[in-house]
């Protein structure tokens, strides 16, 4: 990692700030006074959907290993009961990478330097999962305001292009425009308009491949602005290609890893943003709590917004 | 089925109620101007989480085919990049029932004659999927106000015994004894008291097996309240073993097939409950929005409840 | 289906030449003097791999929901006791499809009009497997005499293009080309070199979307020569795209359904057949015994050839 | 590990005898010649299936995450092609652990101090598999001839008792009983007798925690008579409890690190068996290969005797 990465890592660090066994990192913004005043966001009583189907059709191409989910039927009118005209039931399963569609990433996903986030040892993952900085340590959560920041309607285009990075002036600028602004314990939305890629186009590789999204400088940003979670409708978040190719993936080592914040991948905002301009109104109670799989890296969602 | 039984089916039928497409149920009860009352039943801003653990530690004993979640790591330490020093990352796979700890039942998982809710003719259910009624419906919800009977505290016990029948009279002791009212729309919480016969004492097939739970009668109890969903702390909502042992599942059939009523299982009501014994006040903003599987049956569930 | 292909059914047709309740159709010809007579090609005792390699480099492009192997550790470096320099252990999982690369089709796998072969009903399949034809029953088998005729190498081709059909005049070419006639009981394992589009040049699609193969006149061929089993290098053994487009799967149909032949699908003949034609000797002791996957409609394979 | 298990070691070690490539161990003593001999065993043509049916009546309890498989149909009665009369297809998918039931280990499953078979570091196995000693390189076997030892019979007993450890003395009094004897390259299968707690009693629990089996005596007698395998009717093929409580898995240790032997688990050996001593045969062609799963530490198998 370059030196300048490490003191940028240095200077949004929050390793420790919630005690020496924290795993739950910026989601500790959310406090009750945000709650309630999360909750005093909704207005009209409707509800917004931001999860993608979970299903063969979903995004994957294979990257990673990652598969799009494989769903079973283990029951088809099933008896209960051994009489012609019993009953029936149906049951079924799911197998499927945790990251494979919507989806949360634990603060356990990313780490460099053999250390996660708030200083655990690398060697706390093993082949029974993740024991510290697992997913079901954000049990209770996450529930806040949203705020979402159309970035693709703040520069009046369909949608930013893939390597587009946006950075604090980007964020301010769509702010300013929506009357909106991010603050502690705040979950960001951030819709960059890609994913019509996927869900318009059905490409799944242009989708997947590239991107645009979040660049070094914005992550001081979210540092300062004390926001709880981030989520884009892009598969990264962050801006794919990289901005140095030699250092991958450098928003999630300095988010997940040194400031303990939790990302949200492939959020579907399109109808979400579609409202808000609508109304003029971005802010909106916001509630997406993981599953509670134990030492899970990650959690499948069904995102809601409610306004 | 025996005709006392149909004709109570008839009685509580919401076919067409919503329209001849409808595959939402009672869900429809949830108005916007319901979400606003959700909304302001917030004033602490705490937040419980309802949810089991999902892993190899789960309830089930391999009932009809349910076995408790495998969770595999696909990637530990995988190295971002070639260098010794790259940046680091975990991934991972679960395979699970999609019914098999705290959960929502889709109104595609019971049914008879041939019907699912709304009459949707049960040759939609294939290998591929439910066609109709499935959980992916029931995508932009459910977030509700959420009212918590707690019957084993009603009737001065730590759990209800197994077999022991919730009827009308039960609910409203309860309601009486709370100093609260079910109404259109609302997600009732029953606690039973009988979760902890597994997560305290461990005791998996004591749980799984026999459980108190609602009774026949408490179905066009329900119907009348107009709620939304209801969910236990057993895994079957209803008492087992059943009223009439001819009958399996009766308030599975007239709920779900007939009413539209989704049931919620599993559901972790103990703390949530010692909180509202505390503060007197037994609702609260609920929301559990079920994972949108393309065509499942069933979805694992982290409900949250915000006081 | 067409009148012609129901005529030519009837002619094949194996339904009760073993008795009302058997499962195992063409296996039965493996009598133990053929058994004896398979033996009896050991000359060299060289052992030949005809299987590809489980894992997610497989062939599978998402097919009819046929994904590669998911090959997943639950234990890496596990310790055997509490002691630090307690031995280790590992363990693993799979998820795959028991179509998905090497493989026996059961003969539940293709049928039409309602019935399996020897006249079980479809309704005999449901979601809990094949009650009748599954692959568990062809337990003791299958091992036998094979035989391998190099179709591409007779025509002194690379490979044979997709598309083109084999009948039975190409099946006797080989046979006379290499001294060699497959006869009762015999595995008949036909080579056309398709296979190198996946192994050699990569080229999953062009390798599972057209192939070459057996077309409907080479069935009674089949009947006639009474073989026990039949596979090839490619996905279907049988010629895609269909001779007739509006009968989808022919061969299939007619070696499954009313001959009671088993297909065996992507098997690696490329180094036997290299070995053969070397030596000139194209007949061995073959085995390839199903995993009993109960009710299972396939398994997947690593067979043997011994020379 | 004790000093004198430290010595054995040393002693039956295997390390370098086929090069310091060698991923095969005691499969390479199957020579060609062995081979022959195996296929001269070949009287009668009669061919026996040594393993368990795979299915959810497996015989995994849950110890150590292993778990029965999960057989489910991803197609049942589907339609090929748009035709109401179209042909029919099924289709399917395993989920299941390499070694939930009649399979073999591969030589990267036990090992200690941080060193596979033939010295190959532990740091090999990861997320991604075994990249060394996996159960795909066992391929082109494992084919040779099978020499049954029932040592239950030539006690006179039905079975031997859980926690009775076979030694030389006992293998050498199968061999003079039965009037055959176990040399190189041969597969050793032991009959304890103990499956019958499985197959016929239905007692999971009593069959998978305790076993008769080899005691660390038989270890060297083993490697001096170079058998390439050894596989028993037990879930361990050695003895448990283990005859030293510090010492967790000693055969294991030994045979596959040290030695490079597999061992194989979980065979069904009864019909064999008896079928062995009404014929007093007790050596057999014997075939079982491995399921190439890339990187895989075990496969399940379906083992075949022919005599």
């Amino acid at each position: 990692m370059p030196e300048a990465l490490r003191d940028l890592a240095r200077r949004v660090s929050n390793w420790g700030r919630w005690g020496a066994d924290d795993e739950r990192g910026t989601i500790n913004f959310i406090t009750p006074e945000v709650v309630r005043r999360a909750a005093a966001c909704v207005r009209r009583g409707t509800v917004f959907s931001l999860g993608l189907p979970l299903g063969a059709a979903g995004p994957q191409i294979g990257q990673g290993g990652r598969v799009n989910p494989i769903h079973l039927m283990s029951a088809i009118d099933g008896r209960l009961g051994a009489a012609p005209d019993a009953p029936r039931y149906s049951d079924d399963f799911v197998t499927m990478p945790l990251q494979c569609a919507t989806q949360w990433d634990s603060l356990a996903h990313v780490y460099y330097d053999g250390q996660l986030y708030n200083g655990f040892p690398a060697s706390t993952l093993t082949a029974a999962g993740a024991a510290r900085n697992a997913i079901d340590r954000l049990g209770p959560g996450i529930v806040s305001r949203g705020v979402l920041l159309d970035l693709a309607r703040a520069r009046g285009v369909e949608r930013l292009a893939p390597g587009q990075v946006i950075g604090p002036a980007d964020l301010e600028a769509a702010e300013a425009a929506q009357g909106v602004r991010a603050g502690s314990g705040d979950v960001l939305l951030l819709r960059t308009g890609h994913l019509a890629l996927f869900t318009r186009d059905g490409d799944r590789v242009a989708y997947m491949r590239q991107m645009p999204g979040l660049g070094i400088a914005a992550v001081p940003w979210l540092h300062a602005r004390e926001v709880a979670a981030v989520a884009s409708d892009t598969n990264a978040v962050e801006v794919i290609p990289f901005e140095d190719p030699a250092v991958p993936l450098p928003v999630h080592q300095l988010c997940i890893r040194d400031m303990g914040l939790t990302l949200g991948e492939m959020f579907d905002l399109d109808a979400l943003a579609a409202d808000c301009a609508a109304d003029r109104v971005w802010e909106f109670l916001f509630s997406a709590p993981p599953l509670k799989v134990t030492g899970g890296v990650g959690s499948p969602l069904n995102p809601l917004a409610v306004k």
